[in-house]
């Protein structure tokens, strides 16, 4: 993997992607957690309704609880009528039955009294005395119900493992009384900030020092992920204490990424330490990716290791590009989600000329601007070692390997930056 | 706002939009938070940069760092040869000074000693002897360098007052030692079931009950939104109930949603007690969504209040059509949010024809396909009480008001639910 002057060779994206996914990579142990606190988590395993819903048949209108036969036939020019002999109360079991050619008052949600098998709209009948009911319309068989087990069946899987419990997922197993669920833990991901430079945020700075950007960042990009942050501190440029550090990370975490390190030096204690914990150790060495080209990807112990650049540019788009696929497997989450965008996108014109050599894939930070002709995105093109570049910008706009630039006016996807 | 039957005559979504939109709305008090755990909150106040970041002058490669004078006009031809006199060290201070015709070892990240204005990288150079370096390549003033204050300028505005911080904004106060925001709290939303015929998921469930779905749904969709949830539980179908309970949510909570109650007796009920809390009181009742249109909007004591219908199907359209936006607007977030689509989106060719009438916005969820010429979006078109219609959906296709269907194979943008 290194190239003729003895430098390691970049390979593609979709290189870098394939070699990290085609890892063996074990979610973390499960635990049961109540449906008050499932939304957002993974299931671990599926879940078989224990019964019918609804349990009973469900008018699904206010209106009359009929048998349908009686009102076969019925227009407004030839009613059908029924006399009314009850009403059906919501939540209680109706305390009668219906014989042929009888009625009975029912809400939407009700319960059918025994033989009735649809419900008349409120709308389709007049009352043609104290208790009698005209019906202007025919119903067939269950029409305006819904059956027993219509909605979900006893014994169906209703929610597959390696799914994420979206809001009406907990509503489906509250309704269901499912209280609890088997769901994978969140993935704790370790954040080991590098460099002689990098001090804390709360520490005095002198010429010479900055303070942590990058910890920060990626903590809220794990958050957004669904992973646990677990900040590490910032360890010196000293091969031992790095290899020391990540050691014990790879016992508290599934993942971990060391960030910053920009020196040559740190670059190298970083991926000497990603390949020693191997095997595989490196799985790539630098990708043709701008920005984040000098991201190193590894495995070791089962667990993902990233060597992020220091550029605060460079650890966002290596997150979402390389990162938080790897995250979503880590988490348990399964397929049809891969193939789904995973950030909100606007199309836009594309704001200014910009050239791209062929070969590498371009992320372009971009800043949205609402004009009378459209949405524009204006590119940011200041040095991705600036934290102002990304502060500015609302999104990124990716120019493919095969492109060697975008035109000004060029219709264009921008991923949004979630808030 | 009745038509000729004494119905109440429903809004387009845009009108109702406007008349939720137009009121006047307080955020909820402010707070300070640490950087922790600022990530997703909302800024109540302007961040200004109490500094220059940098605060020196940075080199951003590896490579000598030099007083450009010294290469102009070098070149592989006719390289400029410098005196090797010292390194700099990540996070010091260099304890030298350049004179002319001298260079010193320079890391990136590194500080550039004083006499010293642009690097020349390493690529670009031979040493030519012990202390001597030959730079092949000229570099203008403050090449390959950034400058003090060059990201961020002391006393401006980095983050503005109704922004929702991303993780790069966090990057960035944690980069300007900023350990503390103003942020506004996440609004409280309270949600209160109504329905005789509901019961809790824990209690047992005899014929003719219903456990309830909506508060769990609404509950996840106020977490997606930056919002907490306050179930208040469920209360029967009793007017003074209803008004003491919403009355003390009044109190709790900066939105109020009262659900289900799909019963003429229960929406009476909720119209009352909203109508009663004002002015403004009901602002619609009713709304030409489908599902949704029972829906109630209106407003008291300074509260949005919504009175949903108790379709699940439709608790999720109502929420993403008119309550989130409100919720946004609650929580002090800012205006560019409201341009840009709040949800992820796919494009997808339509599964098959279905109609609309004209007149009134059709919410179709759609389970996505992917197939081999592309991915499908299929409808599926159950009842909209039934959950299952959206544990099985992935998203939603808008029917817009002046169209009267879909055609199967239409491209149409998909509106994905979050996981």
């Amino acid at each position: 993997m290194k190239d003729l002057l003895g430098r390691e060779e970049a390979v593609t994206v979709d290189k870098a992607l394939a070699l990290l996914l085609e890892q063996p990579m074990h979610p973390p142990p499960t635990e049961c957690t109540g449906i008050d606190n499932a939304y957002g988590r993974v299931l671990s395993a599926d879940v078989v309704s224990p019964e019918d819903l609804p349990g009973f048949k469900r008018s699904t209108m206010d209106g009359y609880a009929v048998n349908s036969k009686d009102t076969f036939g019925a227009s407004d020019g030839m009613p059908a009528y029924l006399t009314l002999v009850g009403e059906v109360h919501m939540g209680e079991t109706p305390g009668f039955a219906l014989q042929r050619g009888e009625a009975a008052v029912i809400p939407t949600g009700g319960m059918l009294p025994e033989g009735a098998d649809a419900v008349v709209m409120y709308e389709h009948t007049n009352t043609a005395g104290a208790d009698i009911v005209e019906v202007m319309k025919a119903v067939a068989p269950n029409e305006n119900v819904i059956l027993p087990g219509e909605d979900i069946r006893k014994g169906e899987v209703i929610l597959r493992a390696g799914q994420r419990l979206r809001p009406q997922d907990v509503g489906a197993l509250a309704g269901l009384g499912i209280l609890e669920v088997e769901v994978f833990r969140r993935p704790v991901v370790a954040i080991v900030s590098t460099g002689d430079e990098v001090v804390r945020p709360e520490q005095p700075v002198s010429a010479g020092q900055v303070r942590d950007i990058n910890s920060y960042n990626l903590a809220g990009l794990i958050l957004r992920s669904g992973g646990i942050p677990l900040r590490k501190g910032i360890i010196p440029d000293h091969l031992d204490r790095l290899r020391a550090t990540v050691s014990e990370c790879a016992k508290e975490a599934q993942m971990v990424l060391i960030s910053g390190g920009s020196s040559v030096g740190t670059r190298d204690y970083t991926a000497r330490v990603i390949e020693e914990l191997g095997p595989p150790g490196i799985l790539f060495h630098g990708v043709s990716i701008r920005p984040g080209k000098p991201l190193i990807g590894g495995m070791g112990k089962g667990i993902p290791l990233f060597g992020l650049p220091g550029h605060p540019a460079a650890v966002s788009v290596c997150f979402d590009t390389f990162i938080e696929p790897v995250l979503k497997r880590l988490s348990g989450e399964q397929a049809a989600g891969d193939r789904l965008p995973p950030h909100r996108t606007v199309r836009a014109l594309f704001g200014r000329n910009v050239a791209s050599s062929t070969g590498r894939e371009d992320h372009v930070r971009v800043a949205l601007e609402f004009r009378d002709d459209g949405v524009w995105a204006r590119p940011i093109l200041g040095k991705s070692g600036l934290i102002r570049t990304l502060v500015e910008a609302d999104g990124i706009v990716v120019i493919p390997m095969n492109k060697n630039g975008l035109y000004e006016g060029e219709t264009v996807e921008v991923m949004l930056f979630s808030g």
